[in-house]
């Protein structure tokens, strides 16, 4: 039996509720001997600590640091390893594209060709305003190639995203990127029989495509790459017996949440704001994520005290979801963004868990920081854990064997 | 290479004795903020725990509740999401009737029906005296069933277990228990062609059950379940290369003993008598593995006293056990069992190991405690390394690879 048989095996539904609040990029580094953590005056988090079962969490395993999709899998209780999202998909979920089960995302790239020859792969990276005008100008142009449907949706500078839909699309296929200047444009090929007609697709729009844009230099070709299809995961019903909803502003975590099969709930933008959305649909769903970025977003920046700000704003609204007493609450980051290092990276995440039957952390652990979290009842774990942790909390996991 | 290849690879024979004692559900959890464990008065323990290396055991892995049988496996050495028990091979187990290789156990209840329809699925719960009477009258009218043999065995109330001796027998079939009242006899249906010997058996069982009970109502039918072989185990001499011995009272964990291939010695019922037993056959065996079940019966009363006196009184028989100076001596649970939950819990074991080459423990784990162990030397690992780790303890693994 595999894990995911187990968890089928053993969850039961019931109305017990369950939040699991990922500040993003949360873990830190010390600056001056404190973290972002530890420097920021969380009262409100020590205390909820200090009643807490305390300890730290890996994304995936020591040493590996994830992207944002590997690192929510593993909260959502998946293996990041078994389940690899195409990075066409990642890029389709960043801009909040949909995707159905039988299309393809592609992340596509502006590129400068000369005589044939590329020149530039990011087309001088071009503002997003003009990489709008752009694809507005190509929607118009390119809605069909063959029999299969093709949408076109911009990112930010020279990015964009191409969605197929049709018929026998296949992912198996390869990029059509030389991946350095000074080679010809590259056409995709199917690296099987049943997925000659994709190649050809994309191949076929390449050539529309570059016509199109033939006198509008440097903007005159395109790289395609990261070909997939949405992955096929069961959803945290079927595994899990949940009823989970998602509460975040970026659609890449939107996205993300929808692969799990979470309903996504509608929300401003303010962490107040998603507080607010959280206590509207309370009653409607039994397990939430309420993804909260800026704390990665200023420690990618470098910037240690913006991201100090935020986990204080974050420690003075707490008492809001408090008072919605839920039987089980996690709080804890998907991974860390040390401000030092301005970049996620593999040190393991603070990790806080609310319940009923609960054990004491030993007296040295007493409150919410990346140190005294790894002196808490709950040791060093990986992230992939927590979702069963929660649902053991909750008791909606039955004996396992007699 | 998988574990148990490494194993068999790396265990070598020696004279070495090694003790795995275990308090069934020790673990629990504070009521006015101490354990069970942590309000017995255990100063035998407590000593050994200061000169032991300490730390604290998932059962099968984070958040997820075993019962007896997953979580002795896990004990013994062996994954127990690969080796799994069927229901009728637990009841057999739990009711000390031996099951061959080519044995189907299988759980039976007595049942009510009335013209075909069932009516009660526990025929009342009949109490167990009644059930004694009438499996002793079942056992001489039904002996033989075509070339099969049958045996009958008394459970608890309505519970009853059939054992099918004979050649071809498959458990590739259905379940003969439409699970529902108002619903008729079901029989079982071959899965397989194979099967379907096996299937045949079973419902001429049930018919001629049925027969020779059509005037004691309202015992006067029987559902059967679990239909199972004995799982393909390969013994501790095996893997280990132990000779080894299980000291217990009940039977389901004589039987999940017997199951990896230890000899079963005859014991007296207090802690003090297996004790006894243990010094007795000392010089037989090189491991021993002694069952202590009263901690979880009274755990699973919710009798927050009573456990902490068994506990107390296993401390005060401890030096008899030390006295013997084994080599590696573990103390652990198999599980917890909380009595504020009154069941078996996901919280994970208290756990010792006491042996020549150790490291000290950090200066606040001294006692043998929830607590203290959750920051002892050892850290928070899963059971299934506790045998490794004894094998290790006693030398008897070389070295892996050159």
């Amino acid at each position: 039996m595999n894990r995911e048989e187990l968890f089928e095996r053993i969850s039961i539904k019931n109305q017990k509720k369950m939040i699991m609040i990922i500040l993003d990029g949360l873990g830190g580094l010390p600056i001056n001997g404190k973290t972002e953590l530890e420097t920021a005056k969380t009262p409100n988090l020590d205390n909820l600590a200090f009643d807490s079962e305390l300890g730290l969490t890996h994304p995936i395993s020591i040493g590996v640091t994830p992207g944002s999709g590997p690192a929510h899998l593993s909260l959502f209780g998946y293996d990041p390893l078994k389940y690899t999202i195409g990075r066409g998909i990642l890029e389709a979920l960043g801009i909040g594209a949909e995707v159905g089960a039988k299309d393809l995302a592609i992340r596509g790239n502006f590129a400068t060709q000369k005589n044939g020859i590329i020149t530039d792969r990011r087309a001088g990276r071009i503002p997003s305003e003009k990489n709008r005008e752009i694809i507005s100008y190509l929607k118009k142009r390119i809605k069909k190639i063959d029999d299969v449907k093709i949408s076109l949706f911009s990112g930010e500078e020279h990015r964009f995203v191409l969605r197929l839909s049709g018929e026998d699309l296949s992912e198996n296929v390869t990029d059509a990127d030389p991946e350095e200047i000074g080679k010809p444009i590259l056409y995709s090929k199917a690296k099987s029989k049943k997925a000659e007609k994709t190649a050809k697709i994309l191949n076929k729009f390449i050539d529309k495509l570059t016509e199109e844009l033939k006198d509008s230099y440097p903007v005159n070709t395109c790289l395609l790459r990261g070909i997939a299809k949405y992955p096929k995961i069961p959803p945290m019903s079927k595994l899990f017996k949940l009823k989970p909803a998602a509460i975040a502003v970026y659609p890449m975590y939107k996205g993300l949440a929808q692969l799990v099969g979470m309903d996504i709930l509608n929300t401003n933008r303010s962490i107040r704001d998603e507080i607010e959305t959280l206590k509207k649909n309370y009653n409607n769903y039994n397990f939430f994520f309420i993804h909260i970025k800026k704390t990665d977003s200023y420690g990618e920046d470098g910037n240690f005290e913006k991201k100090v700000k935020v986990i204080e704003e974050f420690d003075s609204l707490l008492p809001r979801i408090l008072k919605l007493n839920p039987d089980t609450l996690v709080i804890t980051g998907d991974h860390s963004t040390p401000s030092i290092i301005k970049s996620h990276s593999w040190h393991p995440n603070p990790f806080l868990i609310k319940a009923k039957y609960q054990r004491k952390n030993p007296e040295t652990a007493t409150k919410f920081s990346e140190t005294s979290c790894a002196k808490g009842v709950l040791g060093i774990f990986n992230s992939i854990d927590i979702l069963p942790l929660m649902m053991a909390n909750s008791i909606k996991f039955k004996k396992y064997g007699a």
